[in-house]
């Protein structure tokens, strides 16, 4: 069945391009397209595009995975977009992790358009996108669900569905908060542990060994506690745009959440001290000085 | 060998009685004292004594299992203490979670009596405590903790060494930290989730299938969700003495703790609405008041 | 002089329309817009017009004095808007309390028109404006506020020169955030003081008696210690616009502000909690809930 | 009248030796002991004590003006302190800012010992001492502030009567909760005017020049602007001490107080950075280099 079906993937980054090859090993028919064009041809087996219009001319399902809000408005919305060269009835699949908002309004757009918005952001570092074991968080109306389902079983592990477009974006950006803010608990943990005189790897392994040893505390408990923020898993950068996005949604909600706020402000200031590449476990480092130990260890 | 070792208990609350009661199992001689005498004749093939200093008169071993660090001092230091009853050469077990502080000063004290002081703090609820599956984390000289060793086994289901005795009471306290924080971030997760129109106990399915499969998310994730804070299985009241001792250790070692400070400040909060007898997860009641939530939901 | 110069005034609420009025009383030309049209007929000695280019068509200076960032943007770049309206030469005065990002997308939109711009938000309130008592701080080129000028003397006390027209609006923000900040920490001082039977009251006295003797101080202490947050003399929903547009500019400029973050979340619950009509001192109320005190005293 | 009372000094650093010079100026007998002794001999007119109990022998009014409660502590309950020394019917003038629960106890200890205790905490620097420009906040039952009375008006400008001692305790310390929190918002508020490329004293004069011209935004707005930290007024180590005494206040009332918390962990970065001997102000260069900025400009 999956060779009847034609994917269009819009944005082919780390996690991106996996996902177009794992769809071309499935049997789909696949056209890709990349705003650096020369990485739409690095993915075998499928047609490259040069344009978003020219990538979902003829697609059934068309996929973005871009970096932020602006990049997938310019997709959709541009000239030469994906809005205006979709087929009635066929689906827009949104893995990037967008906006409440943003995703709210795709919905509305795509509506008037006869075309479906599923949103579909995932959980999964580059390497889980190339093993298909994304956990794939899933919203939508059923019919655009149904639309886009075939695909997913290409990509992920399993699927959560979580209501409605910007129900399941907001799910996502909770995940990413619960990320961040793991990230600070651990942060807080051993530099106090380390200035006790403990080694911070140490206390980490109790801590997994006992109640906490969920895969986030593991990994991000092992980067913290060897000070290794280099090279970035996940930007610091892009932590602190989505902790904005989360901040951004509980302003609309109502509903506070100090736990984002002190988040950010660590992020600010690793930005402020030219942090911004770092991986976002590097907000430990901001931690770290702040009890008056060096930002890595050893130096 | 077993056998041939006396081991005196000193309190019997719902983690102190199920150690006595798992002592006398393990073929120890046990003596047991509680500041309410009855509980101390409920524990099946153990001696129950009068005062502390009888308690430990022959013991090799003294364990305490009490709420806090004035409990502590007033059975150590107090008259009919520990310490001037306690043979030399024998050691002090101290398993409740107490003061950096404290632990200090115990480990002078016995010192200066020719006894032994180890640090024995445990992760575990009673059930756990009933099952002798509770972590133990382990600090203090190795003469100590050899002379320690031999209760271990008969108590829990494992040991994490951490250094001496102020450091493994201090892993403890930042254990429980760590568990406070979580409480947190689950707390403002669900709530903005619950705003958002969606079912929390789904977006904990989600969470916990994923990045966060750790005993600890479940539980209190469970918890919150269902908003179920009664019965207490660790009274909101401890819970704030707890982070203030981490605090209290932060502002020692000179390391800023915001999320603890975060924390204690919702604790208080529960506390100025008369909710001290909650479980301690029940501080995610305060966070869902802030975004307009009921306290309890469906109320 | 002021004859021979023809204002208009863009929104005549209750900041716009006293100073509309003072400059009828000064001699200018007065040209007054406003949404809802019937307030544009209540200023006497003005033309009033029907849309804002109506109103700008012959104006030397055009002021702008509105909600927020949208309704300016409407004004401005809307059809019918002061945009391409205004005469090259002439100049905008931005009295409104706007975003800094909104600031400079101003000064380069008139700039391209060959139109000024001048940042000139105030300090003050409604009273103040009716007295000619407003502090006006000033941002722009030199020609620009050399253009706007001949007005500040007709509705204000004194001007306060800030560099260009960002920096201006920036520092227009930041006053406000101070307030905020001042009405957090008597709102902190005054709970925990009641708390331990003291009267407010009595300790504002003793604040402003000694170090404390601020404007702000006293009219926001009485008000907190009074429990007076109605009716409004700047509405709580404006302060939390405010406080985000100060967080926003944090945010861009890399400089954290964890103060102004506690802020946010307090006007949040306030909103939560259907308080957005309340005086901003209202946030007061949520700390005293935090503390177990009901909203308002005696309740 | 004074002429006829007998006073004794304890304590004669910074702020005790102008109040034993001021008291010897206004004609009453004065009796002054210090720990190290030769600061005693240098109040001119005054008889040197070897001891507490020296000092107080004959005293009518006892003032102590030490450095934390440990000191207070260890002059009053101690061997040769005043409790035991101190004639009954006379009273205990308490000055120095210490702890509600200190307060507390002096005022049953001393009512145990038929002696009096007054809560008579001062705001002012040490000119303000020598200059008899200090404010007095008095708390006591109405039999002891009359005993204590007569020496307020040789050291003071005036007095706030606070209610009972304790009552006192608390309402200094939240003044200086207040002060704290001033230089808290002024630091974020220039920190980020200065990220801006703006003048942070220009900023300052618009700010004291309109809503915010208390001596105490003038005083430490200047030394904000100017990043003067050092000599320093007072020492940041103990603000961070008077910041705990007033959290350590709050968790007894169940009062939470965010933003001490938020200036604790400032000053203990500070402390973290070996910067225990700056004035309290110098919490901003912590602000400052979460911005990026150096902690002192122009270095």
């Amino acid at each position: 069945m999956a060779d009847q079906l034609t994917v269009a993937v819009l944005g082919l980054g780390a996690m991106g391009a996996p996902i177009a090859q794992n769809l071309v090993a499935a049997g789909f028919a696949v056209a890709v397209w990349n705003r650096s064009p020369e990485r739409a041809r690095e993915i075998a087996g499928a047609r490259p595009a040069l344009t978003p219009a020219d990538a979902c001319a003829d697609a059934d399902i068309a996929i973005t995975m871009l970096a932020d809000d602006r990049a997938v408005e310019q997709v959709v919305f541009g000239g030469m977009g994906m809005l205006s060269s979709l087929r009635r009835g066929a689906c827009h699949v949104g893995m990037s992790t967008i906006s409440v908002a943003l995703s709210r309004r795709l919905v509305a757009a795509h509506k008037a358009a006869g075309q479906g918005y599923v949103s579909a952001p995932v959980f999964g570092r580059p390497e889980a996108a190339k093993a298909k074991q994304l956990w794939i968080v899933v919203g939508g109306g059923d019919a655009a669900v149904e639309c886009a389902s075939p695909v997913f079983d290409a990509v992920g592990q399993g699927t959560f569905r979580m209501g409605d477009a910007p129900q399941a974006s907001l799910a996502k950006l909770l995940g990413n908060f619960m990320i961040a803010s793991t990230i600070e608990m651990l942060g807080e943990t051993l530099a106090t542990a380390e200035k006790a005189g403990m080694e911070p790897g140490r206390v980490l392994d109790m801590l997994t060994g006992t109640l906490f040893g969920a895969p986030v505390v593991k990994r991000y408990g092992q980067l913290i506690a060897d000070t290794a923020f280099e090279p970035a898993g996940f930007r610091l950068s892009l932590g602190l745009k989505d902790v904005g996005l989360v901040l951004e949604a509980g302003e609309e909600l109502r509903a506070p959440l100090p736990l984002a706020g002190l988040v950010r402000d660590r992020l600010l200031t690793a930005l402020a001290r030219d942090r911004a590449h770092l991986d976002w476990s590097g907000l430990a480092s901001v931690i770290r000085e702040e009890a008056g130990l060096p930002a890595v260890r050893g130096r």
